[in-house]
């Protein structure tokens, strides 16, 4: 089962990466643009039965070991 | 308009950061996991008369900064 996890920044955390991509496509001419946020993607394939299982482990790996639930927010999203 | 880029690696260019994110699964116990890829995702807000010129305009922006089109592939999601 195909799976994609969003990794993003909770609201009211720095994010410097998108500011640094704020500021160059500023000076590069693109105007108009705002609220730069920079986050990970991640694509895997997991052996599980059925979607509940999947989302299960999927939850527990966000937790422990893929995103910082302090200051990150996870999403994620199966595919059959 | 909100717009939601995602950054992945092409197909056949290695992927470390996604092969020590499925060591490390893998060592913390979570079996069945494969084919992990790490990629980036860019959330903004962009200015533009259309969905057409928004487009274009990320386009543009992925094809001079956001993504290295030698080794990564980009996708555009625009949300009115």
């Amino acid at each position: 089962m195909k799976a994609r996890i969003h990794i993003t920044l909770k609201t009211g955390v720095l994010d410097p990466q998108g500011k640094a991509i704020q500021t160059s496509l500023g000076a590069l001419g693109f105007d108009g643009v705002d609220k730069v946020r920079q986050g990970k993607f991640i694509e895997l394939d997991i052996a599980a039965d059925g979607e509940t299982e999947a989302r299960e482990r999927l939850t527990e790996m966000c937790e422990q070991l893929l995103a910082n639930t302090v200051i990150e927010n996870y999403t994620i999203e199966l595919e059959a």
